[in-house]
């Protein structure tokens, strides 16, 4: 029994609203349960000075969550004056997970900015971030492309990504806040529409897991995220 | 003319939302015309080092823009690894006007933080984030009194506050972002519902004004001010 | 009774020294009562980023105060590390009452940068500041004129600035350090020749102030302003 | 053929010397090939404040990398002024590790903190610190047991790490600095003497993988791992 | 023939201005020729952690130098972000030559910072710093023997300081920033009234020098620490 | 007596391996007693902003102590932001004895950083690190030669630095850690194989000393300095 009563391949009710806010070139609301991700993709015509005159550009990410986004304030980190490991290693993730999809070349000698700050957190944060930072991304493709600005769609497939973990001895999908603390095992895995796996990140909080374990796991992943890739399509036929 | 179309002395359309995220002990999504903040109060059992033991409590503030909410985007301030001078000065606006109207004897011993975080900019954004902190943090002191740790709402008045400018040689009230770039003058108050001034900040940014036009800009402040006090009411009574 | 034994009008005794330092371009101390502040002026022939190649100079202003100067010691902020939310908004507000007065196309492509830095602190430090800070300028400005490199002396008008507040209900001129402490309203403003209003900062630490308190400050102000000017002259002449 | 002409299963030659250097309770040089990584455990009578008073120890890990100890020089991160997102990363990857095989009950309210350098760099460092780091605990808590502020060595398992890659199509073991940068995928495998994933951080640098290749690449780290810890015991015998 | 007209073992005109600003215990203007050094010292009843509850006190010294002390403006190290190495090393350098004539024991459980703010530069700061600090720190102690906080004043000795160089072959004393700038040899003599040497520090900015001219330079230091401890004595008695 | 057992005049064993790591153009570990610092060179093929287009090189160094190479473990700077006084002050020092032997015009437009990282302290770092560093420095300038990227070895001659002091009243060499901690006076002498002295920095931690015992120290470190120059010839031709 989970703790949220979900069945344990039941994703969390998804909503996704696209241009949420107006200035940017994507602008994407993604919903996941109780948690809440605002991801913007900006556009910029040039590229970080380690790929100049490369002929090729570049997407980046940035992630950042508001203080009031968890249950107790946390702070801020502008205030504090350095990021955390943890915000880094999960832009950094996301960052490799949409450039995984991304022909770099066709985009051209420009970079794009996914920035993920969450609103309101409940579990699965950095996944609910990949997923919609992808329609950002697109939204801001479609966006130089209706501008003449390159030739064809430089995104090359989907990416999606969802939680699971082994929960009092149970593989369970897509986890939640409470679950998450109590879980043995998190794993975080980023797949494309081909099914192709782009990342796994699994850690043992408590026990360690078995590779019998480790592909109940990667079969609920590949269910979760075929579904989270459905939603993806539906909103951008919205 | 104004570049938005309104009349001098008109007000943008105001939206408040209260209970917008669901962890905060007060949590108020306020928009003006194009302009959206989200204001959460969070409540902390203990006072900053200098006031232990002194039988008070204290109420502060922290501002943040999203990298995306303006119309280019502006670098993070966590990446940066520092808050601006704009973003420190504007923090220190919001607290001092909030604390114009507690009465932290009675708020007792702890601490109320209005993280106040612009979703998108189009201007007024610290006007905004007063007038929408001003509810967040009564619904928190309401929260506490829910609680019973408070024997009465510390809150001894409104506050909230406005942005007003000379532009093109008249008065205008609520400047957007594009009239904000143009204006000559700009000056942002803050005042109390008996009609006290707490703050009055205004700028020459190109002509000097003189005591007659400040004058004018105050006799707008007052209006613009009195309709943002019932709109507060009205969503404390939603 | 102000505890300054002053009246309600009066300013502390004035005293400006040109050509304090012989290094800077322009080097004025200025002492207002125990408050004394060391203004240089640097000329740089090149301006900042954002302001390259579009005809026009920039004049800005870095504000400290030597760890000294209070009555306690104040922490250096080259040790700790950064510069507060009060000393970034002091200097923010220095250099934007200098730029009111001075014509930056005349001044050409170069930046003039006043250091404002506190020997001695007794409330008003920021008003004398500004005031001193403006003949260290006018100082440069006659040296770039004198060397050639400009043709006329780009200030268009003087400039300088006073602190008045509500002290025991009274209005009252040119707060000292204990009246500061004490009082209700505290507000700072700069004028210019011409008795145009260039930047007016009232703040009610205590109860909130009237429109017809704020007209007492304001004549205050303009008197005050009005007295400081003559002795920027005088000093101009010595 | 991979670049190292080794075979697609084969570890490059392991080097363990136990007390390095002097000072420090554990201090162990691991050598896997190219790469050398000093790992130094540290003890210390007390615990972070958020573990204060609940009867338990902590184990954590600082990486490092000498400016030098790369092809090209790296700028010193003490100079820098900050650790990069990778180096926060791996340093949490390690402590992740080690903590999940330590009873931290046993240890007591002490904290070992685990420094992992590298002297050199040719791939694979993080799994050889977090290898290397497991014989410097297990060094310290000997230390702490022959003092008798321990009763029985808290370690409960061994703990060791590998890489694994896609390279040109094939699933190789071990890979250096040259295979690395050429290889499709890299996959960072934790596993404890039972044979229990504690960690996989697998990452599609080029094209993503499948399951197939998922399941391949564990088997080789399995063999791998295996080999590792048959070194880490022969270390400890001698 | 030094450019600055000197003779070689001539000092530059020494004056010295006690109580130059009124909130420190000690304050203390030093001018050296053109180089101008204001001393504070002040008093904290407490000491750094590492000292508590040892019985004894501690002095320690803070250097600065105003952006525009120098000959082109130098950037504020506040804004910067961090103290320069010169700076720490200036710093570390005048505290321990104070400490060399201080019973801590005498001084008690508190602390005396010295700080040294250099008004005008033009060489030998340092050595100003230290000779005017004496003078500061000497009349903290007074200040603390009137209040009765000690029994006696905790100064064993004078201590001063000055430069000597090699400069065209020849031993010279006091160097100007001119000569400093084009000396071959740098060295800082720090002495106390029993001609004890407590610190040297000899640089060899161009060629290496000898044995013999290092005998020379000592000479020199030792005669014009003489005539700085008669100015320090003078001022004590004015 | 000396706490070591050794003579007052006796260095301990010194032993250099050059070609300690492989990538860097020069890597020499120096081992002086328990001391042991690795120093590696690293050629650049560009010069600092301040000597660009000036037709020659700049060889500079910079410090650091693995946390554990201490008695007890010292937090690293790394994750503390920034670099201490002292290491800042160390390699200062070692970048200018080594450029005092360098001939910048004959390096050319490129920069050799000298990287001193201690692996296990126990007394007398700094000077080991200008010692090793020499030879370090030298191996990279024979790999510059051996390139055909210069004409000639730029180094005009050998430099080495050893530590004296004051030890219960008497002059001695070397000091290890224990001593250092005990001792009166330390000093640091650098010179080059000209006996040409370079650098030499003497702090009298407890009694100031006299010129009879800084004449006694200069002989000591002059003996010593002899022996080390024997060692790193020796090493050139291993």
């Amino acid at each position: 029994m989970r703790s949220s009563k979900r069945q344990a391949s039941q994703l969390r009710q998804v909503q996704i609203t696209r241009r949420f806010t107006r200035h940017a070139e994507g602008s994407v609301l993604i919903e996941i349960g109780d948690t809440r991700v605002l991801c913007t993709a900006s556009v910029e015509e040039s590229v970080p000075p380690f790929l100049r005159g490369r002929g090729q550009g570049w997407v980046t990410a940035e992630y950042g969550m508001l203080p009031r986004s968890t249950h107790t304030r946390t702070g801020r980190e502008a205030a504090k004056g350095k990021q955390s490991g943890r915000t880094q290693e999960i832009q950094r993730l996301i960052g490799r997970a949409l450039r995984a999809v991304t022909d770099l070349k066709v985009l051209g000698e420009r970079q794009i900015t996914l920035d993920c700050d969450v609103l309101q957190a409940d579990g699965g944060t950095r996944c609910a971030a990949i997923t919609g930072a992808w329609l950002a991304l697109n939204d801001a493709c479609e966006h130089l492309l209706s501008q003449g600005k390159i030739s064809k769609n430089p995104l090359r497939d989907q990416v999606a990504a969802i939680s699971v973990g082994i929960y009092q001895g149970a593989a369970i999908l897509d986890l939640d806040y409470a679950e998450d603390a109590d879980c043995d095992t998190d794993m975080n895995v980023v797949m494309t529409g081909q099914q192709g796996i782009v990342e796994i990140q699994g850690t043992a909080e408590g026990n360690p897991f078995t590779r019998t374990q480790m592909d109940e796991l990667l079969d609920l992943a590949a269910t979760g995220i075929g579904e989270l890739m459905a939603q993806q399509k539906a909103a951008l036929h919205s």
